[in-house]
Order: C-alpha cells, then sequence, then structure tokens
C-alpha cells in the first residue's frame, strides 16, 4: 500500500474520482476502480431507485471498492442512506451540508465516511463528527463550492495543520503533476472532477465533453454566491445571471432565473447555450477526451515524471 | 547554479521576494537579496526621488543582485525608468500595465525584464514583447490581480505549457511546500510576497505586520473589480465597500469612497480600519513576523523534506 489514504480506502493509486451530478454513474465509477483508483457514484442526480441500480450495476463491474457521494442538502438524503447501507457500499464521500446528522449512522454500519469541506472551520466541525477523511476543495473546483473563496494551494496546508485524518486535495487537480503539488501540500491523495467528466464512461452529453475540452482560461465563474456558490461556465444561461445581477438581484429574482433542471438539461441533455454547465478552472488544461483508465494511468506516470524531475536547493 | 532562473538572475535561491507597495524598501530587498533570494524594491509606492534614494541605499546593503517592482500604470512611470536606468539595476519586473511600450527601451540597456500576468493572453503579448521571465500570478495572491480569478494551481501549467522562458509562481506560496508545489506544476522559482510583507525588514507598520499574523482563511477577498482587482483584508472600509456594492455601485461611486492614498494609510500608517490593507490569502499560514533571512532559509529547508518525504506510486 502506498500510504494511509491507499491503506484505508483498499485502493491502489491515492486518486479519487469525484461523484458528478449527471456525469458519475456506475459505468465512470467502476471503469476508475477498475484502473486502480476510486470510483464514485454521484448520487445528487439520482433518485433512491436509481441510485440502487447504479450501484447495483457498479458492484457487476468492478470487484474493486467504490463509494457513493451524498449531497447531504437534497430531501431524499435519508432514502439515499438506507440505499447505501442495503447495499453494502463501503465508501460514502458527503458534501454539500452538515455531517453531524449522517455521519455517525453511515459509520455504525461500517462505512468509511469523508466529508468534503472548503473551510478550516468546516474541517474541524466534520472532525468533531468523526469523519474518517477530509476531502479540502479550492476555489477553483468545478460545481458547488465555498463562500470564503480560498484556493487549493492556500486551503490544503491549513487543513493539514489541524488536521489528524488523512486529507484528499480537490480543485484545480487534472494532471500529474498538480497531483504532485497536492503531495507537496500535505495531501494524502486527489479528488479529480473535471478531467473524469470529460472522460468516455461519463455519462454527460457528449456536447458537454466536448465544451469541456474546448475551454480556456477565465471561461468559468463562481457565480449565484447568494443561493448555493457554483462553479460553471460562462455560457448564455450565465450571461442572463449576469444581466438580473447588475440590476441588483436579489436571491428570489436568481431562484427564479435558475428554475428548476439546469444542471440536467446542460450537462445531461446538452443544452450548452440555457443550460447549467459545472466543470472546474482545469478544463482550460484538457486536450482530448480519453477512456478513465487512461487519465489514471497518465496521472501516475506524470507524478512520477515530475517528482524525478525536481532536484533538492542546495 | 539550480536551474535557467537563478542562471539567468545570478541567484543562490529560486526565491523572489515581490516588490509590494509600502513594504518593499531597500531594506527588505537587501535582506533578501543576501540571504541568497531576488530582492525587489517596490516602485509604485515611491515617487522617483525617492525610487532613486532606495536604489542606492540598497546598493550599499548588498553586493547581490536586486531588481524593482514598476507597476506600469502610473504617470510618472518614465521618470522612475530614467532612475532605474541610470543607477543601472540589472534587473526589473513590470507589472499592472502594458509591457509593450517599456519592455525594449529597459532590455536596450542590458536589463532583464519579468512581467506579471494572470491569463494566458497576457502572458503571450508579453512574450511577444520580448520579456524574459514571466511571473503566473494566481487569483490567491494579494494586491492586484487579473479579472480571469484563475488560481495559481491551475495559470502555471497553462503558462508552462506556452511559455519559452523560465515561470516565477506567485499566489499562495509561503512555505517551502506550496514552493515544492509550484515547481512541481513546471514553476523554475517563486514569487513570495504576503510572508515578506509581514517580515521584520518590510517597511510596513507594525500594526499591519500583526494583523497579518492574525488572518484566517476567509478574512481577505478579491473586490473593487469594476476598477482593478484587488486582494485585501475584509476591514471596515471593505464593509463600506459592500455598502455601496449592495445598493448596484457605478465605477464613480466606487472611485469616490475609495478616494486616494487609502494603501499607504492602511499598510504604511497601520489605519487597519479604513486603510486598504492589500495581502494575499496565504497569510493565513502565518504564525510569526520573522526576519527576512530565516524566511528564506525556512523555504529552502521545507522545500527539501518536503521533497524527500514524497515517494514515487508504483
Amino acid at each position: 500500500m502506498y500510504n494511509r489514504l491507499t491503506s484505508l480506502l483498499g485502493i491502489k493509486y491515492p486518486i479519487i474520482q469525484a461523484g458528478m451530478v449527471w456525469n458519475s454513474g456506475w459505468k465512470l465509477a467502476s471503469a476508475v476502480s477498475n484502473a486502480g483508483g476510486l470510483g464514485l457514484i454521484g448520487a445528487g442526480s439520482m433518485t433512491p431507485d436509481l441510485l440502487n441500480e447504479h450501484i447495483i450495476k457498479c458492484g457487476k463491474a468492478t470487484k474493486k471498492p467504490f463509494g457513493v457521494n451524498l449531497p447531504l442538502m437534497y430531501s431524499k438524503v435519508e432514502q439515499q442512506i438506507q440505499v447505501i447501507i442495503q447495499n453494502k457500499v463501503p465508501i460514502v464521500f458527503t458534501s454539500a451540508g452538515n455531517p453531524a446528522i449522517w455521519t455517525q449512522i453511515l459509520k455504525n454500519e461500517g462505512i468509511i465516511v469523508a466529508h468534503v469541506i472548503s473551510s478550516v472551520k468546516f474541517a474541524l466541525k466534520a472532525q468533531d463528527c468523526g469523519i474518517d477523511l477530509l476531502v479540502a476543495e479550492g476555489f477553483e473546483a468545478g460545481g458547488h463550492n465555498g463562500r470564503e473563496e480560498t484556493t487549493t494551494m492556500v486551503l490544503v496546508p491549513l487543513i493539514k495543520k489541524i488536521s489528524s485524518v488523512p486529507i484528499i486535495a480537490a480543485g484545480g487537480i487534472g494532471s500529474g503533476e498538480a497531483m504532485l503539488a497536492a503531495f507537496s501540500l500535505g495531501a494524502d491523495g486527489v479528488q479529480v472532477g473535471s478531467r473524469f467528466a470529460a472522460c468516455h464512461e461519463s455519462s454527460s452529453h457528449i456536447k458537454f465533453k466536448q465544451k469541456i475540452i474546448d475551454l480556456h482560461d477565465g471561461h468559468t465563474v463562481l457565480t449565484l454566491k447568494e443561493l448555493a456558490p457554483v462553479r460553471m461556465i460562462k455560457n448564455e444561461f450565465y450571461r442572463d445571471l449576469e444581466k438580473v445581477y447588475s440590476k441588483g438581484a436579489d436571491t428570489k429574482q436568481l431562484k427564479h432565473l435558475l428554475g428548476k433542471g439546469r444542471a440536467k438539461r446542460g450537462m445531461f441533455e446538452g443544452d450548452l447555450d440555457q443550460g447549467e454547465l459545472e466543470i472546474g478552472q482545469v478544463s482550460a488544461q484538457f486536450e482530448s477526451i480519453q477512456p478513465a483508465e487512461k487519465i489514471v494511468n497518465h496521472l501516475i506516470c506524470d507524478f512520477n515524471h515530475a517528482l524525478i524531475r525536481i532536484q533538492p536547493i542546495e
């Protein structure tokens, strides 16, 4: 085993595939787990029944450990947890919500529980709940994010300092070089989202995947801070948001414009103009849609090459 | 020589001390250069006469190379450049402005010219101007910053890919671990600002230095994006700005509230409530005010320790 993280999770490589809404079904999760990382099914976009189906299919597609990412803010979280427990999923990553309520319930079932945080305050709270792992997610990450806007470079060492549990760095990591950077900062592993969103096995629409590949720096933005901050592509929908903001929008107006189902419409159905396209800044670095296994292998290979390249300073 | 950056600049360690307004006078610059890094005098807060005085004093205080950081947006830039040329300063870091006008004038005098950028677009422009070095500065950095909000973790690899000149990473770097992270991402060196702002030799007010040490994550913000984006501490002045923003401020109102001399008032005169206190996110990591030499030695020592700690992944 490479380190305390891979030992705890029973995986070969310290690479976690982020459980992303509309991207991370059983195909992606099982492909990453089979490649030696940890695949996560993204429960945020699934009904309890659909989650059940994905867990069963994932278990048939891999003999390796896999997990579920569970946003805690949705109304069906209790039913989703029942599905997770019934299926004996060994690992759960919780996010977007209060870990105080569910952590011990999951742990009592022998489940390893990680929680995603974006600040020291929430890391301390999560530790108090008895969390096994912390995911320290920086400002550059795609999707839902913190209000403090602390970047991965700054956040990981802060969390390292106050934490006794293994730390997984997230945000801005889509290469072996960035993975090595995360380890330099004190991380025990990395969570990779955007790069897997644009991989063959992702369940998102091909138009969304191609859009991710075409992005440059400055093409994403952290917005909707008045509701729940989210990083997404600056598309036509975002321009509409900007117009509302320029007139001094209140949360009611923002909620009305956002409406329902925008994330599905964008990422799953491929409406690049009016959909909500959640992705990280790091997407500016990607050049092609690849299979998950190739991405995992590249990450490890480039990590090792970058490590050899750096010499001590005398 | 350690690498192409230290060779080009004639320095021992690939550490640049950022030339920060109201912080980086001859005392700080000479202390960092004497410690083996590259000290930069921050011309942005100096009249040409005062800059002349600081350059002469710095030259007396160190036999090692030092440079000047020159924001290009100020009205006295031509006179400042005359002072730099007359004093045969060997290295100039330009920032906040268009390098097209001044780069060749400086280079014709045999001066090595670096330019600070925050996006691929501006990096390409700077390269076209014949720049010798690029400073890739991420969103987390203190003071003036880019509009794209790209973090150091994401920006450095993007610049590395399109650049033929040595790259200095800036933003979020205040430790040897973060320095190693920057090298992992492809940087040839690092520019450290905040940590030197809070060091003994910084010319800023002791109250400002103590405030830096006391900061936690989430205590700084990138604001005034309608004028020139700047990262500063969320103090009383920032709360006043927020009030103006909440009413849908235009640039005229913002300029009026900002007024003149706020940065001096805050950082140099120690008005922590109503001054503009420019500092990076990384300040949340600092524990004490230290001498510059100790900081340089810590950076190198911790860089080497972090490098030894990381094992290849098999």
